[in-house]
This record gives C-alpha cells, sequence and structure tokens, in this order.
C-alpha cells in the first residue's frame, strides 16, 4: 500500500532544494531537455529512417569528435596500453583502496602536459588535485574560499552552468560584471578599474556582501575567443594582489586555440610579483586531449590548504579516471613488490601523456580541424546572412541573431530560441542563460557533429529559417529597422545594450 | 621564477577549507596514511620477499573480495556483457551528452533488485537518483534537507567518515545520541523517546539549532550488526512523522547479513501510515554485489523535490557506472534509431541485474562465505582472549580491547591503535573515531584478505601481540583489575560508560 504524502516539502527540505531557480532551469537546461524529449527524435548522421532527417541537430554540446579518430588509432597502436583486455576486468573488480591523490606519475605527466600546453615556459609541480569533471572543480573552489557572505566577480557572458557550478551548493554569491557585444565583448585592460568599480558600487549598495574574488576563463565559453591579454591579465593579477582577494582562472580550453595562442595566468606568475597563493588554475584533459569520458579535470593551486582541501573534497566524486590511477597505483605496488610486470591494462592515460610526440601531434592536427571547422561554420552562416563575433578558440562559435528578434529583449531571444529548437530543429544556447546583456546571441557547438551530415544539414536547416523570416517579415523588418534599431539583414551590426 | 607566497591562507581561504578537524585528520583517516607509508609496507599474500611479511595488514577497508570469484566467473560466462571489447573502447572516447538520471531500464532493474534484496515485499519505483559513491549520496541527502541551522541526530558509534560525508561542506549539524556498550550498543523500542528527549535537551541547551531529521545506519557500519528491529522502526517513523522531521536510512549493507535479515524502513512504511516524502533510503551495489569500482549508489525517495534537486547534485560527481549507463543510452538510441543490434560492450551491469539467478546466488553463497569468514575471525579472537559485539551482518566486527587499555580513555585507546598500527602491523579503526562513547571498541574489516595467508597472519599477529601484553603486564593489569574495571583478561566484560 502507497500512501499520498503530506506534500509538505517546500516546509521541510532546503531552501536549496526548494528555491533553484538561476541553474539549472535556465534555457540552456531546458534545450538539452527538449533534445532528451522522446517525441523529439534525434538527428543520428547514420540513420536512415526518415523521420531522423527531421530530428533534433544537436549544437549544444561542447565536445570534440573531429580528432578522435588520432585517438584511436593511438590505442590500435598500442593496444598494451588499453584498459580493456581480461586482466583489467578481474582489476575493476577486486577491491581497491581510494586514494584520492592519484598516482603521482599520473600527476607528474599531467604537470609536463600543462606546461607544454602553455608553451614551455612555466613549470607546474605534481601537487595537483584530480577532480571528476569541472562543474565539481569549480565548486571546489569556491568551497575551499568562501564564507557565507562573500561573493565573486565574473565577467559576462560567461558559461550557463556557471551559476549551478559556482553558486547553487556553496551559498556563494556571484556579481556579473557586465561585457557587452559593443566591445566584441572583449575583457580590456581597463578591467581592473572596472572591478575596482565594480567592488565599490558592490560595496556601496549596502548589499552586505563581500568581494572574495574574480572567476575568469580564458579561451571563453561561451564566446570562443581568448578574451585575456597579456597586459589585461597583469593588471587583473595585480589588482586581486593589492586587494588580497582569489583569482581563479578557468584554462580548460587553453590548447584548444586555433588562430591564437592562449596567455596563461601561469605565464602572468613567472614575472609579476603577486601573492601566487591567490591563483587557482582549472585545467582538463576533457577539451584539449577530446577525453571526456574519462572525466580527468584538474585543479592547481600554490596553497597546500587548497590543495589539501580540495584533495579531500574530491572523495565527494571520484571519477573514473581517478579509479584507473587508484588501479594502476595498486598494481603498480603489486609489481614492486612482486616483481611482477607493471599491469599494462589500465595505465592508458598515462601511456598517452609519455607519448609526447602523439599528444603534441594531436593538439597540432585538432588545431588545424577546427580552424577548418570553424570556419566552415562562420562562411556558412555568412552566406546566409548570419554574423558571428570573431572567434580563435574554443568549440563554440557565438552567433549573432539579434537581427531576427521579434523584440530585442530577453523575452525576444528566448521567443526566437524556442522556434530555433522546436522548429528550425537545432539545439543552441541563448546569450541569456549566460548572462549575456545584449539579447539575441546565441552559442553554437561545432566540433561534435559529422561534417558531410550534420554540418551541412544544419546549414541547410538555417539557411531555410533565414529564406522563411526574410519573406515572413520583410514588412515588418523594415518597419521595425526605422524605428527602434539600424538593423541590416546581411551585415547585423552589434546591438547597443538593452 | 617562485615567489614565496605571503602565506596569509587562514585569512582569505573559507572556514571550511582551514578549519576542518572532525573528520578526515581523526584516526580513521590517520590509520589510512599509516598504512599509506611509504616506509611502512604493506602486507600483500603473494609476496615473496621478506619484509612482506612485516607489511601492515589492511583490516580498514569494508569491501568485500570473498565472492569477487564468481563475478570473475560470471563475466567468463558472459563475454558478450563484458565491457571491454572493440567497439566498448571506441565509446569510452566518443562525445556523449550526461544524462544525470541513468539509464531508466537500469534504474528498473536497480529498483528490482532493491525489492528482492527486501524479501520481495515492498515495491520501488524507478525515480531513483544515481551518485557517485555513498560519500556524495549522504552530502547530497543532507543539501537537499538541511538550512543554515539545522541538525541531524544519529546515534553512536557510527562511520568514521560521516563527519565528513555529512556536515563538512553541507554546513550541517549533528547532534550524537549515545549507545553504550552496557546496552550492546543496541538501538531499542525506547529509541523514540531517547531521541525526543535528545531533541529537547538540544532545545533546551537554546543551541540555536532546529533539528531537522535522525540518519540511521542498518545493519551498523561499524557494529556488523541489524541495530534496528521491526518494533523499533515502527516507532521511529512515528516519532519522525509526527515531529515532521526526516529520516534517512542507510541502507547500503540490506544483503550483506548472515545471521539474520535486515529490516528494511521500506517494509515499515508498507503498513504504517507516516508520510513517506520524509523517508529516503541510500543503498547501494558496492557492498551486496561487491562491485565497488562502479560505484553506484542510489538515493531513493518518495518527494519528487528530493528526487529532483538530488539528480541535478548528481552532476557534480558523475561516477564511472554512470558513465557506462550514459554509453548504454547512446548506444540504445542508436539501436533503436539504426535497428542495429544493441551494442553489447558497456552493459554489463544492465546485463548482471537481469541475470536474477545469477544476482540471487551471488547473495546466498556471499552470505554463507561471510557468515564462514566471520566467525573464523571472532573465534580466532576468542582463544587469544579477544571479544567481540555478537554480529550478524556488514563486512566488520566491533573487537573490544578495553582490557588492553592502558587508561581507560579515548587517550588510553589511541595509544593502543597505535601500537596496533605501527607495531602490531594492523590497521584497524578505533571507536573514538566512530564517535564510540566507549573507549577500547575497534573496527576489524575482515573481508577484503586472503584467507590462507593474511587472516592467518593477522590472528598470528593478534596472538603475539596479546601474548607480550599478558607478560609485560601482568602486575600492572592485577593492580588495575583490583582499583578501577573488572577486568578478567579471558572474558573481557563490557565496560560502564565512562
Amino acid at each position: 500500500m502507497v500512501l499520498p504524502s503530506k506534500n509538505n516539502s517546500e516546509q521541510v527540505l532546503s531552501k536549496m532544494a526548494v528555491n533553484f531557480n538561476s541553474g539549472e532551469d535556465s534555457s540552456y537546461f531546458l534545450g538539452w531537455k527538449a533534445y532528451n524529449k522522446d517525441d523529439n527524435p534525434h538527428f543520428h548522421p547514420y540513420a536512415e529512417i526518415e523521420q531522423n532527417y527531421n530530428g533534433v541537430i544537436q549544437m549544444g554540446l561542447a565536445e570534440n569528435q573531429l580528432s578522435s579518430d588520432l585517438i584511436e588509432e593511438w590505442i590500435k597502436r598500442n593496444p598494451d596500453a588499453a584498459i580493456c583486455v581480461e586482466d583489467g576486468i578481474k582489476s575493476i573488480f577486486r577491491a581497491l583502496f581510494q586514494d584520492y591523490h592519484g598516482l603521482i606519475e599520473f600527476r607528474q605527466l599531467v604537470a609536463r602536459f600543462m606546461e607544454k600546453v602553455r608553451g614551455g615556459r612555466v613549470r607546474f609541480d605534481s601537487n595537483l588535485v584530480l577532480t571528476a569533471g569541472a562543474t565539481g572543480a569549480n565548486e571546489t573552489i569556491i568551497f575551499c574560499t568562501d564564507n557565507p557572505g562573500d561573493a565573486f566577480l565574473v565577467p559576462t557572458p560567461y558559461y550557463a552552468a556557471g551559476d549551478r557550478d559556482l553558486k547553487w551548493r556553496t551559498r556563494a554569491e556571484i556579481l556579473p560584471i557586465c561585457h557587452c557585444s559593443s566591445n566584441n565583448f572583449k575583457i580590456t585592460s581597463k578591467a581592473k578599474e572596472a572591478y575596482e568599480k565594480a567592488q565599490s558600487k558592490y560595496k556601496a549598495k549596502k548589499l552586505d556582501l563581500n568581494v572574495k574574488g574574480l572567476i575568469m576563463t580564458n579561451p571563453s565559453n561561451p564566446l570562443g575567443t581568448t578574451t585575456l591579454d597579456r597586459d589585461t591579465l597583469k593588471k587583473i593579477s595585480t589588482f586581486i594582489d593589492q586587494k588580497n582577494i582569489h583569482l581563479v582562472c578557468d584554462e580548460i580550453y587553453a590548447a584548444t586555440v586555433f588562430k591564437a595562442k592562449t596567455v596563461s595566468i601561469a605565464d602572468i606568475l613567472l614575472d609579476d610579483h603577486v601573492n601566487q597563493d591567490l591563483v587557482h588554475i582549472l585545467y582538463s584533459l576533457s577539451k584539449d586531449l577530446g577525453l571526456p569520458g574519462f572525466r580527468v579535470v584538474i585543479v592547481y593551486s600554490k596553497d597546500e590548504m587548497v590543495v589539501s582541501a580540495a584533495t579531500k573534497m574530491s572523495s565527494f566524486g571520484l571519477s573514473s579516471g581517478l579509479y584507473i590511477h587508484t588501479v594502476i597505483r595498486l598494481l603498480q605496488r603489486l609489481g614492486e613488490c612482486l616483481v611482477l610486470p607493471l599491469s599494462q591494462t589500465q595505465n592508458l592515460l598515462a601511456t598517452m601523456l609519455s607519448d609526447k610526440k602523439f599528444t603534441w601531434n594531436y593538439i597540432k592536427i585538432n588545431r588545424e580541424r577546427l580552424k577548418r571547422r570553424y570556419e566552415m561554420i562562420i562562411n556558412g552562416l555568412k552566406k546566409v546572412g548570419i554574423e558571428c563575433l570573431k572567434g580563435n578558440g574554443g568549440l563554440f562559435c557565438w552567433m549573432n541573431l539579434s537581427p531576427f528578434l521579434e523584440k530585442p529583449t530577453k523575452e525576444g531571444e528566448l521567443d526566437l530560441w524556442s522556434s530555433i529548437v522546436n522548429e528550425v530543429k537545432l539545439n543552441i544556447s541563448p546569450g541569456s542563460s549566460c548572462h549575456c546583456s545584449n539579447p539575441g546571441w546565441f552559442r553554437v557547438c561545432f566540433a561534435n557533429m559529422d561534417e558531410s551530415m550534420a554540418v551541412q544539414l544544419a546549414m541547410q536547416r538555417l539557411q531555410n529559417f533565414v529564406g522563411e523570416y526574410v519573406a515572413d517579415n520583410m514588412e515588418k523588418k523594415q518597419q521595425w529597422k526605422k524605428s527602434r534599431l539600424s538593423l541590416s539583414f546581411r551585415r547585423p551590426s552589434p546591438l547597443v545594450r538593452t
């Protein structure tokens, strides 16, 4: 017998469980839900059934499939490193102690890789923390630095899941600093002044919040650009040092750049007299090596207390990647003990990272392929009259659909987005979900799609959409053009902030 | 150039990062650190080198290796279900959307397994949440129910990592309810009154805390017993209903019982008119099926808001198990779409759970083996004069070394523990790390060890320890016996509460 509940959830649950509306209920996640709906079939490039051709194309997923053939070939060439032989299966089921810190040899290889990716000038020690995914890594840094009443400055637009990752369970506050389309969303060398002003403003507002740090993502998700140059980074690091606040640098796309080089904060610290303990770097193998399956994300900090606390926190979500390290460690111990050869079955990642020729070649070829794909997308969009922010990194472009908005507002953007997901059948992420201050911008992921089918079909759909828009709205557009904004269909100009 | 840090960590970091002393720095974790020290070699049953024989034996790990041969044989008989064939390797690297909720078919199979384990009387719907490990699952339940200023009643002794899991990042408070050796640590049908009294006491103390719930573990870790009978559970569920507070039941050892049956709270709810939304169950495949590697832990709640929030929280630590489900889901979608056969490579767990003959046989044989091992250990201990609490479940026994304490205090217990780890070379967990109110009790894990070597050697070491103790302390013991407690070397009686 199942009794009805008394339905007093709102009284007895936490505010966290009941009232969270700022992240997972945003259009970014709603788009995913729409994509995953059973009555909204997905497009798959190899399906031959008719309705597949009308399925939603996934352009909301920042994953890189462009170079997975290289990984697969490497595994074929290195069968001994593959995780999957019979001995390996056995090991998975064996009792294993949980070593949160991960294998030292593996961490050393990750540190060397992080150096290489940043041009070989900086050194990382191997005292890094391995976490299960960037979601947990972001949260960990906030848990380590934030007390109740503290807040973090974050330039907008920022990653759509940022509120969930940074705010939700930590109860931290985010104080957005708006960057807008009139300046190509660029964080300039005036950032320091802007942040000082913001800090004063928030203090002046008596929000009773203590500004505890600044969180930056470089290259930017969702912009797809390297947002920070050396001069700006220098000023920012001086600013955080003077204010004695933290600087969190998310550099998970550091090597995923194709028309630029990422200037890492680590590079700036080399010759800048600031307190290194205040700077915390996030890195990952998911994007730069196209290995999301292993969920190896790194929290790098010079502050030993952060390293110690973050390591302990990693027990809240041990990744499969970490599990693999644990297995390696166990097998290695047994090996040392028994003079058995190291098991060849669980050390795939370590072996791959130590094959420097392969990893560097992967990054080089991957950059060329990303550049090619990026240009294919933006040229395709340009042809149908859609402009993008000039990009040079990441797995996405930042598309300006503001000329197609019925109303130049957030609501107008979400109406357009709803049409694009449900009628045009493309899952893209609206700028408002990234706290973009200008309506009409969308993040388009381009590296997770099959070229010959999905990319071509997506372009075709956008072309049809624009064609229909032109037919339907020519008159309205003309009126609007006169009354509201200088909209050019072929060459939309950046909108002023609304 | 690496600059020295300004070392102001304590000012700029969170209190959480700086001041956490109640969990990871406890002797439970210190024992693990001692075990992992490089100059303290581990014992391994198959090593032939001499120093191995002096290595520390791991008796602090609650993992079950007694029946892993059954799992390995099953995999051999079901090669198609194994995760590791070439196609499977490819899939791991493929871009995959992250479906936090897990495959519906898999969740259904888990729900059926949970029913079977609880005697087939109760029904679980498949709206369950998959989390990466019990650590994260415990934390998730607290995040879903606790607001700042809330506290949870927890009977002692409780799992040594409980403070970390339940309190650390949630900032919740734990109000311990002491159960002691004079009552064999049993939670009786008077629990309701005890908890009401505790609630009043804590309120009376004006701690400014709001009692928000009660957390129980059944079978108990560290006691190794089914602590709750039907009558007690009924009274407790009525109590929580009357008080409108939560009841969290950790039943991850539900089928890991060998001389008793676990009475699940789900069984009580069948015929008890209480608000089911207030009851939340934790379950896992790690213990009952001996599959810790997959880290599949379940949060089961009838409260839809808890399910929704907990599902979102699972993104902070996606397990390898979840990743596997995601892969199954993707492959299945492709399969549906393409009329390809379902990939046989990633569905190991689902296939295993649907083989009901195997899973039930596993549980049955595993129970017999656990019983045999348990009896071997307690009889071995009895022979050398060491008594244990009468156990019937779990992977550990609760050993009474109070007769061997120099001082009947926590400090005395930790002195003895230090000798046992560093001299006797056994990693066991002291009761004080589990908030046990009586000094001298230790948790001994017995299912992670090789029988012919590790168990025998551990018994031998304990025998030597007792022999040396007798030789060294005969005189002192006689004096102590007269002056303090009625200590019997051969038959130590339970200590009164100190």
